[in-house]
C-alpha cells in the first residue's frame, strides 16, 4: 500500500508538472526529486513501462506489477485533469506531422536508453548502494526531452501520453498508441541490454 | 545558538539572492550551497513552514521551532531590505490576477511535494546518510518555481513572501495571506504523507 | 564481449544526441548517464582518445583498447547514419573560417582538462570509490562545449568528429585531421598531467 | 609541487573559462570539475582569497599558502594571456558605473557565502568524507554571478579579477581594487562566520 501512494504521488507530480509548465527542466528536476524521495520505499518507476522492465529484470512480480500500473495511471489521470483546470486547455504530447517512423525510432531508442540507465543504477549488484541514481535518470530524460521533444513529444511513459492525451482523444489516438506501443518496446529492449552487459 | 545563526545566514541569502536576481537558477543554487552548508548543523529548513513540518515529525520541538522562525524572519526581513537597497524597488512574490484559486492549489501541491521530498531524504531511517538531500530539495523547488512561477509567485516559504512583500504591504496582503496559508497547510499535507507511505 | 557492447552502445547514443541535438545539454546529460550507465562494466570511456589515456595510464592494455575503439567508431558511424535518418542532413562538427589556430589550441586544452579530470576522478586510489566522477567529467565537456564550441566545433572525441563529418568527407578533412591530432595529443598531454600531480 | 601545479591548473582553466566563453555556466562547470579533479590533492583553492580561509581556518601555513599564492596568479596570468590570444581583447570583470556601493557589498557578501560553504564542506570533521563539496561550492558561486555578474562583474577571487583586468590596467584600476579588498574581507568574513556556527 505505502508503494501504491508513492507510485501515485510521484507519476502524478510528473505529469502534472509537465501539464502546466511543459518545460524541460521542470520535468526534469521534479522527476529526480520525486526519485530520490520514493526510490527507498517503490523503486521509483512512475512509468508503466519502466514496471514491465523491471518484471522482465525479476526485480517485481506481475501481480505487485500490476498494482504499480493502477497508481500510476490513477496518478496520471489526477494530474492531467488538474493540469487542465489550471491551464484550461489539455497538454498534447504529440507526434510531429510527417515525421511518424523517426519519431518512432526516437521513442523507442530513448526509452530503451533510460531502461538500460535505470536497471544499471538501480539494480546491479555492482552498483549497489549508489546515490547517483536520481541524477542519472533524470539526465537520460532530460536528454531524450531534448533530442527527441520537438518529433516525437518526448513521452518515453505511457502515463504521461495518457494522461494527457485521453483529454483530448480524438486528435491524439495514434499518438498514445505510438507511445504505448515504443515505451513498451524500449522498455523490453532495455531490460534486454542489461542482459546483454551484465549476465 | 549556532543553529540560530545558520537559519538566519540561509535564509539571508535565499531572500537576498531572490530579491536581487529573481533568477530561478540563482535561486535553487543558492538554496542548494546553503543546505549543504548548515545541514549537518540546524537541519537546514530556511523555511518556517518546512520547520512546522518538522515539528509534526517530531524531529524538532515547537520550542526550538520557535527560535527558528525568528532566525528564519529575521533573515528575511535583512534580505529583503538589503536587496530593496541594492535594486531600489521592493520585490513582489505575488499571484497572477484572475488566477487566485489556481495559485492556492499550485502552492500547496509544491509546498507538500517539497515538504515530502524533504521528510524522505532528510529523515527516514531508510535513506539515512545519503548525501543527495541538498540536490533533491533544490530540484523540487526548483520545477515548482519554473512551474507555479508566472501563476502563483512561487513562494512556498512564508519567509520568502513576507520578507519582500512587507515592504510594499498594501499592494501585496492578499500575497502574504495566501502563501502563509499554502505554505502551512502544504507542509502539513506533506508530514502526513511522509506518514502515509513510511509508517 | 560485455564492455564491448558498452562502450558501443555509450558511444552511439552520445554520437546520435549531437546529430538530432545538437543541444549542448542534451549532449552533456546524455553522456553523464551513460557514464554512470557503463562505468562499472568498461570504465565508460565513449572516446578513443580516452581510451588512449587510459593505455598510457596503464589501466587497459593496447590489445584491449583495439576493442574499444572497434566499439567506439562502430557505434559513432551507427549514431552518425541514423541522425542523418532523422535529420535529413549530416551533422557538421566544424572550425570556424579563420580560427585554425585558436581551434587547434581550444580542442587540445579541453581534451587534456577532459582527461585530467577523468584519470583523477576515475583511477586515482585517492579518490577511489567516489560517486561524483559523472558528474565531474560531463561537466568539463559541457564546460569546453560551450567555450570551444563556436570555434573548434567541441570534439574532443575522434568518434564524434569522425562520426559525423566522415558523412561530408570533402568538406570536412581538415575539421577530421585536427579534431584527431589535437583529442589525442591533448588525451596524451593529461596523462602527463596525470602523473606530474599524482606519482 | 604537486599541489602548486594543482593549483595553478586549476585557476588556469577557470581564468581561462572566463575570458574566452564568460557563459556562466561554463564557469561554474568547470570549476565543478576543477574542485574534484584536485580536491584530494590541494584542497582545489583555485583563488588567493579562498587561501586567505583557509589559513585563517588553520587548515595551512602562511608558507604553503605563498606557494598557492604564486600558482594562482601564474595559472591567471597564462589563462588570461592565452584568452586574449583567442578572442582578441581582454576580458573585462569590472563594475557597473554609478553602482560601487552595491557592487562591494555585492561581491562581500557571495565571497563570504562562498568561504562559509567551503569550509563548512570540505573542513568541518561533522561533514568529512562528503563527496557534494564541488557541488556546493560551484552552485554557491554560479548563484553569485547570476546575482551579482550585472552590478560588480562577479569576481568573488583576486586571481580571476587580475588575471584578466590587468591587461587593461588604465580602465581597471578600481575594479582590480575592490575585488582584491572585497575577496579577502568576504573570505575573512566567511572563516570568522565558520567560527560562529561551528565551534
Amino acid at each position: 500500500m505505502k508503494k501504491f501512494f508513492v507510485e501515485l504521488i510521484g507519476t502524478f507530480f510528473l505529469v502534472f508538472t509537465i501539464g502546466v509548465s511543459g518545460n524541460v527542466w521542470a520535468i526534469a528536476t521534479v522527476l529526480m526529486a520525486m526519485i530520490y524521495m520514493g526510490g527507498y520505499i517503490s523503486g521509483a518507476h512512475y512509468n508503466p513501462a519502466v514496471t514491465v522492465g523491471f518484471i522482465m529484470r525479476g526485480t517485481i512480480t506481475v501481480k505487485e506489477g500490476l498494482v504499480y500500473w493502477i497508481a500510476q495511471f490513477s496518478g496520471a489521470l489526477i494530474g492531467g485533469l488538474l493540469s487542465i483546470w489550471i491551464t484550461g486547455t489539455p497538454k498534447s504530447i504529440g507526434i510531429t506531422e510527417g515525421m511518424l517512423a523517426q519519431a518512432i525510432v526516437l521513442e523507442l531508442l530513448f526509452t530503451s536508453a533510460m531502461m538500460l540507465v535505470i536497471l544499471n543504477v538501480a539494480t546491479s549488484p555492482k552498483s549497489k548502494g549508489n546515490q547517483y541514481y536520481g541524477l542519472a535518470i533524470s539526465s537520460v530524460v532530460l536528454a531524450g526531452m531534448l533530442t527527441a521533444g520537438p518529433i516525437s513529444g518526448a513521452a518515453f511513459n505511457p502515463a504521461v501520453s495518457i494522461g494527457h492525451n485521453i483529454f483530448d482523444l480524438a486528435g491524439h489516438g495514434l499518438d498514445i498508441a505510438v507511445h504505448l506501443a515504443t515505451s513498451l518496446a524500449g522498455a523490453a529492449l532495455g531490460a534486454l541490454g542489461y542482459k546483454l552487459i551484465n549476465d
